[in-house]
C-alpha cells in the first residue's frame, strides 16, 4: 500500500533514503498524477514534493485522501496553501538548515561582483594579465551601504555576515524588528534610494510578485547593485534587465530568475551580472538537512505525531 | 632640480598627482635608472616605488643622495631594507588602507572555491543549466574549520570576516594573540592538519620563503583548501602544484604566485583554483588611498617631518 508519494527530481541517493523509510510511488512531476489509476491515487495520505511546477487544487483534488505535503525547501509559492486548507491538507517546508547556505552565496555574489572575480578570473587564466599587465581596478566591498529586503531569518544571516564587512545595514520588513542599530525602512523606494547594495531576501508567492518594482530599480541609481536569492517573481525582471543594459545601475548578483532554467538569454551578454544557477542551499550537506527534515515531517505524519515545520 | 624619482607602473591619473605635488622624473623600472646621468641621479632624494621587481644595494648606490623609498603596497619584499638600513636610507610603505580589500578577496576566493560559483556560472551561462539540469552540489562553506596562518593586522581582518561566518579559527603566529578564543598552533604543520581552509597572511620576504612547505601542504589533507592573498614566495609552488593535480588537497584560492605575471601554466589546467591577477588590493578606493600615503610619506619626508609608515 503506497501511502507516501514522492514527486519531483530526486537524486539516487535521496531516492534510496525515501524508500528506506516509506517505501513510496515515484513520480517524475505533478503533472504524471493523472496518470495513476483511482486506487493508487487513493492510497496517497502524503506527498514528498520537490520542484517549482504549481502544485494546486486541481493536484490535490486527484488525491483524495491526502494530508500532508512536505515540501522539500524553504520557498513553498509552488504549493496553493489556500486550496491545502480547504481541504485540510497540512503543508511542511525545509526552513533554516539552509539558511547559511544561502547567506553565503549572497555575500558570495557581493564580492564577486564588486570585485569582478569572474572577469578578474578570466583574465588571467587567459594570458591578459601577462601580454597585457594588471586587471583593471574595480569596486570596494567592505564599508559599503546595503539594504535587506525582507529581513527573515536569511536577511538577518546575510546582515549578520555584512556586519563583518562593516556594512552600513538598512533593511525593509513590514515591521521594524529588533536589530543592533541597523536602519528601518516602511518604504522600499527610500530604502533602494539609500544603499549601494540592494539584497532581496523576501519570501516568494503572489503577495511579493514584482516587490522589486520598476521603481524601486530606478531609485537604486548607477551605483547600485541587485542581489537576488529569493525568487525570480519577486523582481520586475523586464525592468532589471532594462536598467542592466541601460548601464542605469550597476550591476546584479542573481541566484533566482523567471522561468528557470530557461532563464532570458538577455542575461547571458551582461558582463556586469553575476549568474548562478539556483544554488543558494546546494552544498551536500545542506541538501542532506533538507532531506532528512521533509523526511522527519513525513514520518512524523504518518506517526500522528506534531510535525516539526509547518506551514499551515 | 629632482629631488623625487617615481619608478614603476603608476596609471596616469597617478602621476598627475605626483606631479602636482613634486615635479617628479619618471621610470618604468629600476633597471632604467643607469641611464640616468650622474647629476640626475646625484638630484635623488627619494623614490616612489612601485612593482616588484628587486630594489636593493646596486640601485641605491646609483642614487648617492638618496635618504627615501616610499613604497607603494604594504609588502616591501622587493626592496633589501638591510640595504637601505647599512646607507641610512628609510623605507616606507602603505599598510592598513588596504587590509579590507585583500581580506574581501580571501573571503571571496574561499566562496567561490567552496561554492563552485564560477563553474556554476559556466554551467548557466553556456545553457547547460537548461539543457542538463541543476549545477552539481558543492561544499558547505560556513561553518568551516580555518586556519590564518599570520595573524597581523590582514589576517585578522580576514578572521573577524570569517567569525561572522560561524567558523572555527585557528591561527598560527610567532606568538600567541588575545583573540576572542581563537585556537592558537605554534606549529603551522598541526595548524594544517586542523583545519579544512588554510588562510596564508604571512608577511612575504626570505624569512617566509616556502612557509608553506611540501610538508604543510601534505598536512592539510584531501578536504584541505589553500588561500593565498600574501606573496607567491610564502608557499612551495612546485609541491602546491602536484598536490593540486594529484588532488592530495581540495582545492586553492589565489591571489599571488611566484614570477607573475608569468605564472605557471600548470595553475590553468586546474578547475579546483580559484585564480585572480594579484588584484588584492585593486579597487580604485583602496589604490587612491595607498597613493596618498605613499606621497604623504613623501612630503613629510621633503619637510622634514616625521614619516607617517616607516618600515625601517
Amino acid at each position: 500500500m503506497t501511502k507516501t508519494l514522492v514527486i519531483g527530481g530526486y537524486s539516487d541517493g535521496d531516492k534510496a533514503d525515501l524508500s528506506r523509510t516509506f517505501d513510496p510511488l515515484f513520480l517524475a512531476g505533478p503533472e504524471d498524477l493523472a496518470g495513476l489509476d483511482d486506487a493508487a491515487r487513493a492510497d496517497v495520505t502524503a506527498v514528498a514534493y520537490k520542484g517549482h511546477k504549481p502544485f494546486g487544487a486541481a493536484q490535490m483534488d486527484l488525491l483524495p485522501n491526502l494530508g500532508l505535503i512536505a515540501n522539500y525547501g524553504v520557498g513553498y509559492d509552488a504549493i496553493d496553501v489556500d486550496a491545502a486548507d480547504a481541504r485540510q491538507i497540512k503543508v511542511t517546508n525545509t526552513p533554516d538548515v539552509l539558511n547559511d547556505d544561502v547567506a553565503d552565496i549572497a555575500v558570495g555574489m557581493m564580492l564577486c561582483q564588486g570585485r569582478e572575480m569572474m572577469q578578474a578570473s578570466a583574465w588571467a587564466r587567459s594570458g591578459n594579465w601577462a601580454k597585457n599587465g594588471e586587471y583593471r581596478l574595480n569596486r570596494k566591498v567592505t564599508g559599503s551601504t546595503v539594504g535587506i529586503l525582507g529581513l527573515g531569518r536569511i536577511g538577518r544571516e546575510i546582515a549578520n555576515r555584512l556586519a563583518a564587512f562593516k556594512m552600513d545595514i538598512h533593511y525593509y520588513a513590514r515591521s521594524e524588528k529588533d536589530t543592533p542599530g541597523w536602519t528601518y525602512h516602511s518604504d522600499p523606494v527610500k530604502l533602494a534610494a539609500a544603499v549601494d547594495f540592494l539584497v532581496v531576501a523576501l519570501v516568494g508567492g503572489k503577495d511579493t510578485e514584482k516587490f522589486v518594482s520598476r521603481e524601486v530599480i530606478a531609485a537604486m541609481g548607477p551605483r547600485g547593485v541587485l542581489i537576488n536569492i529569493s525568487r525570480g517573481t519577486t523582481v520586475d525582471e523586464a525592468a532589471l534587465l532594462e536598467a542592466l543594459e541601460a548601464k542605469k545601475i550597476a550591476g546584479a548578483g542573481l541566484d533566482v530568475f523567471l522561468n528557470e532554467p530557461d532563464i532570458d538569454p538577455r542575461f547571458y551578454a551582461l558582463e556586469n551580472v553575476v549568474i548562478q544557477p539556483h544554488q543558494g542551499s546546494g552544498t551536500v550537506e545542506t541538501r542532506a538537512a533538507m532531506a532528512q527534515l521533509q523526511r522527519d515531517n513525513i514520518a512524523a505524519f504518518h506517526a500522528g505525531e506534531a510535525l516539526l515545520t509547518a506551514v499551515n
